[in-house]
């Protein structure tokens, strides 16, 4: 079935990742589409990781949201290395209040 | 506590958004923060929702992650008017598979 069609694998790999940002989990769910996919939600200390997967058009599409000093990038890395990613895109948002600077704007993009 | 501080306000009306916009709700997680702050999650047949609130700030910060033909603005006018958001600004985000147009791209920035 591969690494995205298997939900139990998906959710080991979201904790690892959440682990490797330094974040902290409280909370969870996990789903199993039919006849494919899975999708599920860490909600964390410092907001959430998400993951929803087409297996079938070898797609998943992942959401790193962090806050505080937590950086999301080696969560990505980590997930993208336990599916075997070929191709990564990526990009990141700045979000918060419209006050903050750089709030609700695309501020990087890219692949890898 | 106000609408951004109520779990249970906050589960309910993530559900009417849902419903609002013709979404089917598999799962979902919700945690409540200590000293203050709700984040939650609802899984969707069509991706997810999600809400982070700092009641501290009077912020909230909302994901409506969907696909197929469901739109998400109706699930987000739904939820800012639960909340009596006095300000709204959004970004929306085309994403899905790189050969796909417009995939992960800002397609529209603005406010209401």
């Amino acid at each position: 079935m591969g690494p995205l069609g298997d939900l139990e694998g998906l959710r080991s790999l979201m904790r690892r990742a959440a682990q490797a940002a330094g974040a902290t989990v409280v909370g969870e769910a996990f789903h199993r589409y039919t006849p494919h996919g899975v999708t599920g939600v860490l909600l964390l200390e410092e907001s959430h990781f998400s993951v929803h997967t087409w297996p079938e058009a070898a797609y998943a599409a992942l959401d790193f949201y962090t806050c505080g000093a937590l950086e999301p990038e080696p969560a990505a890395r980590l997930v993208a290395q336990g599916v075997a990613a070929q191709r990564v895109s990526f990009l990141e948002v700045h979000r918060g209040l419209p006050e903050a600077e750089g709030a609700l704007a695309m501020s990087r993009r890219g692949s890898w």
